[in-house]
């Protein structure tokens, strides 16, 4: 029953989604229009009940209410309610805002991924890394941008220094949108350089990632503690007695604190 | 003879897609066309007999026929007998997509791709995690997508939220075509962390098929122990007896502590 | 206190970049100028201040002037005094140059990257086999740029070998701005082959971080040997002990053989 | 002595490299022009002694003239003695690609790159899952450039499969240069899952390279060979004994074969 009811839910939300996008398209028909509006309140209708539902049957609703989910949940009910308000005025963008919100519904999902916090705790554990690697990014990504301001001027494109910087991040990352692209020899110099680095940059959060992954799986943390009676090192993290030479371990350890 | 058979029929392969292509080309001469014609037919007759000759020569057709490779091979022979019949008739284009059916003739490669089932093995055991990140560009292409519609607008090319999903995908994934590029400040900020994020998560997939790999081969611990008798060093860690001479490590062991 | 003198260090080191960057923006008001030209000052000053405390508390100041961090620190404060000095002169694009040197503020910021050392060294120890793989990409580069420039011609954009060369780099990173793209088949051909080429020598630099990162983690190999006394498991390797009742596992060990 | 005389011989490569590029730019003076030619005429000589030299000291020179680097010696040295023959003659083009030829000199650098061997080893060792790897990128895109010149049809550019096939290895690398690009939703569609497909191969030949370095670095080979007296697995490739009971294994091996 509970399976059946998180079936019906996911497929809302998919097609919740799906409805945002297909709305944006122009020159839809009217029927489509109202098919997809009639479509909209059915799933606002049903996101609404999941939501006092979901109230009613925690503990403790504050808790709840502002979790990450209690507020994705919220924001996936409300804006239908609120345009609907709102028509007649004519804070139309706002509207429209609104109405986009929808789209965060797919957040919902994220519910039904199990796998995903093995994910979030080996991205959790690299982030002091992967920190380092957006500073290295952003810096080269400064410098170059400024350079490449200098060094091409306005006629290729590159107009002032962030539009230059947002250029060299185009690049480094190897997107190349091609929009903007050097013209002269040194700019074009300069452009290689970049990109190899880029591509070399990439290695680094590949690595990490795939070493803390590696790492998961056959290995245990040790540390640089050494035992008081042997002199041995590299204990795993949770080891009580030395592996060495059977010594107690935190016994020492209280001592030392 | 088997052996020969098996080149032949690979050479087949290639030339009948090669053929195909060749065949989509304009401004091709007459001759040329004719020669691809009768090259056509050749391979196809081959086939036919491949065909026959496979549901003849296995225990049970039936498991044969509606297996991949009987589907794969049904598909290969049938579109020129077809395009054979509907002549005259004026379902051109069904007649084409049909012709262009034999492209699939490829798939009959995969037969003599003997690494292909490890690399299967592993992308299979690594689903759930590839779902997940699958996942994960999804939601950031649909949210970042929709923002970007907003932020852009129509005037950059961000038609609708399905055109700028599809943007999004490209940047992510770090091909960046430069059809649609944003223009305005805001919108290339959003790019910029778009692709930052895409530069990030491809490190994702690789890391977890490198992981799996790195688990899956043939591979055990050694240690660097060496043989009282021989010297000899890199012993399976639970190794009791040296694998050069057969003398007994545990002994040694027992002494040196 | 110190701790709260770096995070106004670092704020204004993130500022002063960011006024550069804005300066560069072509059609700001006059009051926006001069707000900026005002920071601008107050950070020179304050930087200025930094430099001199720094070179009277170190011990030997030649020794701090002339390093990394005493030349970068030297390029922050001096643009502003320089530019001071000039104005009036008509060497404008120098001044220019040199009131963009301030973007290497953005260097003072390495200072507080403690993780930065691990990558560094990382990368420092990878270095042979990074030469290599750039001298690998130089050495494609060069080649198949001058066949792209023989096949292709100066039609499609292919003027000389340099620039032939340029567009090889930027097909192999993988980046692809499409300001030039080969238009000939064979010439098509030979960009497929690059693109292939460039797609998987990205998994060298890659696979070399990778390697070298799993290598350098602070990880020892376990095994799978249970303890008698407790049960515990995932003991180091040359465990003798176990490492949490400092039961002796060796003789266990001995017994179950 | 042979270290200096191998410092002039690199500096003289890269040089000669050079110069045929600057060579194909358009509107050099006369004079550079001359400088380029006298330089190109003391390298080829210096190219010439240097091949004279290595045939007289090696004692087979049959065997060194048909190696891969007395081809590359021997090509580097001939292009400007052939063109001085020509000249006068009006087969300008073939005399162009000849002197272009030059180019190949920078092989010659390998000679010099030691850690290439390694690189080479690591390549070859995975060359069967390479191969495989290859296999797949070209049954993707030969079936997905089908599809895409169906769907998108000659409007948008993709007027062969030829030309169709190229686009989708463009976009599977994830290159994009951006010159072709689908224009329906349909065909937006499939970019997008031949996009996120790439974005997901590039990881297997990454994994491989990555698997393949991390093995070299602790591990040891091991077979699936059971030993006759025990029955334990897993034995080191070039094992003698059994590491479990000390049982001659080759002894079985012999009787097996």
């Amino acid at each position: 029953m509970g399976k059946f009811f998180d079936v019906i839910l996911l497929i809302l939300i998919l097609l919740s989604v799906l409805f945002v996008m297909i709305e944006s398209v122009k020159g839809l028909s009217e029927t489509t229009y109202n098919i997809l509006y009639i479509g909209e309140w059915v799933i606002t209708i049903f996101f609404t009940f999941e939501y006092i539902a979901r109230i009613l049957t925690v503990k403790k609703p504050t808790n709840y209410i502002f979790s990450f989910y209690g507020i994705i949940d919220f924001l996936s009910t409300i804006p239908l309610y609120l345009s609907f308000i709102l028509v007649g005025s004519n804070v139309l963008i706002t509207v429209r805002a609104l109405r986009l919100l929808r789209v965060f519904r797919i957040l919902k999902i994220t519910r039904y991924i199990g796998e995903a916090n093995k994910l979030k705790k080996a991205l959790n554990d690299s982030r002091p890394k992967i920190l380092v690697f957006l500073f290295a990014v952003l810096i080269v990504a400064v410098i170059s941008g400024t350079l490449m301001y200098l060094i091409e001027g306005e006629e290729s494109g590159f107009n002032s220094i962030p539009v230059s910087v947002y250029w060299c991040i185009v690049t480094l990352t190897t997107v190349g949108f091609g929009d903007i692209a050097p013209v002269t020899p040194l700019g074009q110099f300069l452009a290689t350089v970049i990109m190899i680095l880029g591509y070399g940059i990439i290695a680094v959060p590949t690595g990490i990632v795939s070493a803390e992954y590696a790492a998961k799986k056959d290995y245990v943390h040790v540390n640089t503690q050494s035992c008081r009676n042997c002199g041995a090192q590299r204990h795993r993290d949770d080891a009580k007695f030395c592996h060495k030479c059977g010594e107690d371990l935190h016994v020492e350890n209280t001592k030392e604190s």
